[in-house]
């Protein structure tokens, strides 16, 4: 499971950094890639990494301001192209379908897969047994979601040297042990799953937010998080700024990740003022609140460890 | 006079050429730089010129399809922080205010400055004494039109050494005999503007069309133009499939060329199948038709010397 930085910027592409878009790649052996945002120039990005745009199945649109948002349309079309024939299904607020539906229809862009549009609302917006995804509103001048995504708790590694020490088959039986049910042997034994599996295993929780001010709705996503991704549009000390434009600062976007009790923070869309060689000055004034701080650049790929 | 290939492929954005986008800088002393078409990234390769956003005054559309279009809300958005201010006149097919107006609508972006949106006719759009820029139909999958940018006429150059020798006194005189007046002197003589002006200076012409099968509206708008702007989106041999899809190859791009009697050609809009390798053979096609063809490159400038 990783994270990959497409675009880091706020407001306006730069020479270093291109407007936000984030891609999560699922955990072995998925092959599916989730979109974060989708600013212009999502898909010229992608082309510097080995994500395929057939791969991504499903785009989480924070809010509709145009650096997050105005990739869309060409990466979408392009998808056809790269041999996207599965369905994507795309979460953001009301006027996205609008918006793309609108574009499709004056550009005579005819897309061969399936587009299914789920409008975001707070609270669990997909779950499949694997993933579960929830949504919150945050503080911007637009209606704005950040989103939860968290790994489902993985059943335990089964214990094969005790297996085949007790001379259990293998075959189905492991299976249905794996899946925590307890099976009786050919021989009428019983072998309980307790007995032979670890301890589950925990999943990650990664939570990226949309541009917002401090407010509780990013807490609660943050809550306990592996990654939190956040804002920091502004340095430290431009907080009247930032309250202004309704986004946060390093230090905000620090102190979020400290009430939260998250264990990563990585912050992203950096006004265009600030010079890549700044990013270590960002990056530090965050970790004086919340040390366990990093500053996205463009093309940074950050790997999700699951907790030991 | 110079145009500057912003993109030079098709459909969708490969590593080697970003989608369709041209900038043409009119002669010293304006400051002014007209955008024809604008797919996604446009503003991002405007970072790699001289050319600022605020100096882009006039945007003419050939076409509302994607690898045409969708740089535009990006572009048009980033121009007002970078200091843009003045007017912006649009030129494009019917669709293109609603396909603009609703995306800034949707996603709550405000530009500062006045749009002016115009619905591309055939025949003379735009005449401002120093520049006409007329408008022809071409023949694509969608109303796609081409433009034919003509300079006027400039008056010659005054022979200041006859001026001088004849007493004439420099100053508001030199203007009405620069303008073609006769003039009076103060002593009674008579200057005619005929005797100490050079003759006029030829104005050039550009042609840059959008995507089109050969048609007779390419040729028209082609006719002895300095320099052409013709697609090439295959190379020679696949007329079927450039006919099946409204595009046109090398070699009908030279055959547009030569029967237009045009000076310089210069291709465009090559399928993401060539590879910037391909681009010497792909010109070297056009010139067994054409001789004064080239194949263009993301970033090539192409300056339009005036005729002697």
């Amino acid at each position: 499971m990783e994270l990959t930085f497409l675009g880091t910027g706020a407001g306006r592409p730069s020479r270093l950094r291109n407007v936000t878009s984030m891609a999560l790649r699922l955990p072995a052996p998925s092959p599916s890639v989730w979109l974060f945002d989708a600013g212009e120039g999502t898909q010229h990005k992608l082309l510097d990494t080995p994500i395929k745009l057939n791969r991504i199945d499903r785009i989480f649109i924070s809010h509709l301001h145009g650096d997050h948002v105005f990739g869309l349309p060409g990466l979408l079309s392009t998808r056809a192209y790269d041999g996207g024939t599965d369905a994507v299904t795309i979460y953001g607020p009301p006027g996205l379908q609008k918006m793309i539906e609108t574009l499709f229809e004056l550009s005579g862009t005819h897309i061969v897969y399936d587009i299914h549009y789920v409008e975001t609302v707070e609270g669990v917006l997909f779950d499949d047994g694997h993933f579960r995804v929830e949504a919150a509103a945050l503080e911007h001048r637009v209606p704005c979601f950040g989103y939860r995504i968290i790994e489902c708790d993985r059943a335990g590694r089964l214990d094969v040297e005790k297996l085949q020490a007790a001379e259990v088959p293998a075959g189905p039986l492991y299976g249905r042990l794996k899946a925590g049910q307890d099976v009786e042997l050919p021989d009428g034994r019983t072998v309980c799953a307790k007995d032979v599996r670890g301890p589950s295993i925990r999943g990650r929780i990664v939570t990226i937010l949309g541009d917002t001010k401090p407010c509780e709705g990013a807490v609660k996503l943050a809550q306990d998080a592996d990654l939190l991704v956040h804002e920091a549009t502004f340095g430290g000390g431009l907080e009247e700024k930032a309250e202004a434009y309704g986004h946060s600062t390093t230090l905000q976007a620090a102190e979020t990740a400290k009430r939260a009790g998250a264990h990563k923070l990585v912050m992203t869309h950096f006004s265009s003022r600030y010079e890549l060689a700044d990013a270590n000055r960002l990056a530090d004034e965050a970790r004086t609140i919340f040390p366990a701080s990093d500053a996205a650049s463009d093309g940074d790929v950050f790997a999700i460890p699951c907790r030991s």
